[in-house]
């Protein structure tokens, strides 16, 4: 693998999945695999379990890790090619990701979507301009379109859990006060849509993503009816693609609730976390016994010990 | 030990106090001690020396770090049960515990009472949510209400300064411009009175710490009095307990003097720092021969390191 | 070496090059050299290539790393002597820098110009209070007059890529919309009068250095006549020295373009970065072959090394 930006980059999906498992058995078992390297862990936005499970992830494997917050601790980015930098931003992309590439073995980028320009958040100007410029291989801990990292811990936690060999994932919409990326979803549905499992996805009308990543699974506007003799039902709220970025609903019918849960073949929960309480899903719900958030945010750090062994074993 | 969250979690106080001597004579006794063990270091609020004795207690021990601030990081956390989270705080205490316990081996948390409600701030709710949520030994970096790495190093700078077999410890207020916690005073009066000094707290009428803390020590509103025969001024100021959270007084007739010091029977002068100077005390006293400051600074590394030990080898 | 805050602390230049250069011939050569001590990395103003280089040269030799950023996760330190602290400052740099002193073995500090007094800042009142009160060898990390990383980096650049035995080296002011410190421009001239070079300097009337820098280096304040048959341009906006830190010029006219880099013999482009493209420099030389600098970015983790296997070598 020379990069993990999306499922394309995945040669063998099953294999990935399978290494996870296997450092889930035991995630000190290649504690020299990574040793006299570097990951450099750059966020442009802020992070809880991206950050401390690619982190904990890179221990496990003995690469070393520099982390920077690059809004905090750096300064403003310019991306755009030609300007004339008289403005707020001090440093080109070009030169930032040039140097970071020599400083570093790994890169992994955090850059969200801007909302400001579905074009450009849509090329992922700022993962692949790191791409590009940094000349190494590259990881996204979220980018402005795609979640890769969440989507195989996701995947990885299906297989763990699922009771019959395709199941039936539901991935629905739930409200939400702010405009929220649409990165998780998007990638969840491409990495479904790869997996031996039968994707059903659910929003009010006008919150479809963008079919390039959902092209083939099934849209159901009736969130009961889709939840009917699901196996999981994987929750997220998204802004609107069309048109970008907006919040066109906050409808308080689409939490999910308890007695929802119920018309679904037992299925279990899933929530790729922060998650507000009683805005998207009832407390009886997420502190349930199908509720998988907890050891489904475990997996993140299996699912990134995969992905680093094989940019390392592959690139180095 | 369990977890560190007060000397309540201590079951041997010798024995840990010897620990952080056997560790100040050889930092690197034990470098092998937490290999392949993860420390997480949750600030909360700002630290200088608690976040950088504490790494370097767990670097001395073969122990690996995250460090993360999560005001600049992160995002705020919600604690209250049941609430619907439709407001600024993007996760709940619960999930965010849950994780991040499942990325590290032992936890520490710093978390600075809100001075918005005595009640919740004493029943240390922060602290006590990453306890039991975490589901992880966790160690307090200083809590709403105490501060116990900083006490053992004090603890642990009297014996080794001390020169009679129980000393004359006095705590004595000194005023300040801001509302600051009861933490640190709490802490101490609360390890003095199991170690085997004679413990004399000095403050205006108004500052009575909570008895929980105090029980049994002799409270003498007259500085210079209480200040007499001492071998140890231990220099605090924090705000009022009754009512919570006030600043009833900066009277700068309570700053630590050369004369006051005078009083005392050659008594050295602690001080957990950051201290102003001028206001708390005079310069001539900090950098006279009888300041430990620097010396009791020192010793959070060496309590770290026996704490860290105590947690490694009682939970692993 | 006792400390590396100046080409002043060096007493082999030409050994310190070379270490630098045996670096980068294998980053891994001395992957022991650091065991068991730590790098204190203290940031007052934001860093990329600084913070990054310089723990990546310490992971290269087995140093550990403690990075702190002052401002986000601390709190402002007071440098006077003598004051009353009642006001916004909560610590003095006396106990910040006596404490940290004792969690670190070698501590770096960036700590840029206040341009708000012109003696305070060419004092080094931060960095020499942390050399003064610190007690363990300090590496500048770039300070309110000099850096010489920065420099040393440079230097090693000039060695790799020059043609001539004593190659001629302009560094050249070009204009920017802020207000920017005189310490790389400083610290170049500074190093380059004890290298084997000719050193030329130009920038628009007004814009002269502090002479304790430049003395004995060539001013031309024609910047075309002064690029004749340069053999490396290196290019840097300044503040003013005198009035002290003003933006007295924006000429365009001074900005570096292919046209005036073809008046040159073939001349290399250097820049420390981070460079405002189009303003300092045209992007087509920016981008062109004889841009030196990502290489020149590069060599700062050798550079680095160079300095802290000293530091390691001299005092323990």
């Amino acid at each position: 693998m020379k990069q993990f930006t999306s499922i394309i980059d995945v040669s063998d999906l099953n294999q990935l999945v399978e290494s996870a498992v296997y450092f889930k058995n035991d995630p000190l078992v290649e504690p020299d695999l990574g040793k006299g390297k570097t990951l450099g862990l750059i966020f442009f936005n802020p992070s809880l379990r991206t950050r401390l499970s690619t982190q904990k992830a890179a221990l496990n494997l003995g690469l070393s890790c520099m982390v920077m917050n690059f809004v905090s601790e750096g300064w403003q980015l310019e991306t755009e090619e030609g300007v004339i930098m008289s403005g707020e931003k001090a440093e080109h992309i070009v030169e930032a990701a040039g140097v970071i590439g020599q400083y570093c073995d790994i890169l992994g980028i955090r850059a969200f979507a801007s909302f400001t320009d579905q074009e450009k958040d849509y090329k992922e100007e700022v993962l692949n301009s790191f791409i590009k410029y940094s000349k190494i291989p590259v990881v996204s801990l979220e980018s402005a379109t795609l979640h890769p990292l969440q989507s195989l811990a996701d995947l990885v936690t299906i297989e763990e859990y699922k009771k019959k060999e395709k199941p039936k994932v539901v991935l629905s919409w739930a409200p939400h006060p702010r405009i929220l990326p649409q990165s998780v979803a998007n990638s969840f549905a491409q990495w479904m849509r790869q997996a031996n499992v039968d994707l059903v996805i659910t929003h009010p009308p006008g919150y479809e993503l963008n079919t390039k990543f959902t092209k083939g699974a099934k849209i159901i506007y009736d969130q009961e009816k889709a939840f009917e003799q699901a196996n999981f039902i994987y929750v997220k709220n998204w802004s609107s693609y069309e048109p970008y970025g907006q919040l066109l609903s906050q409808d308080p019918g689409w939490k999910i609730t308890a007695s929802k849960m119920g018309l679904t073949n037992n299925a279990y929960f899933m929530h790729c976390l922060p998650v507000r309480r009683n805005v998207i899903v009832d407390d009886e719900v997420l502190d349930g016994e199908a509720s998988l958030v907890i050891p489904q945010a475990a997996n993140r750090v299996y699912a990134a010990q995969a992905v680093l062994k094989s940019l390392l074993t592959t690139n180095f």
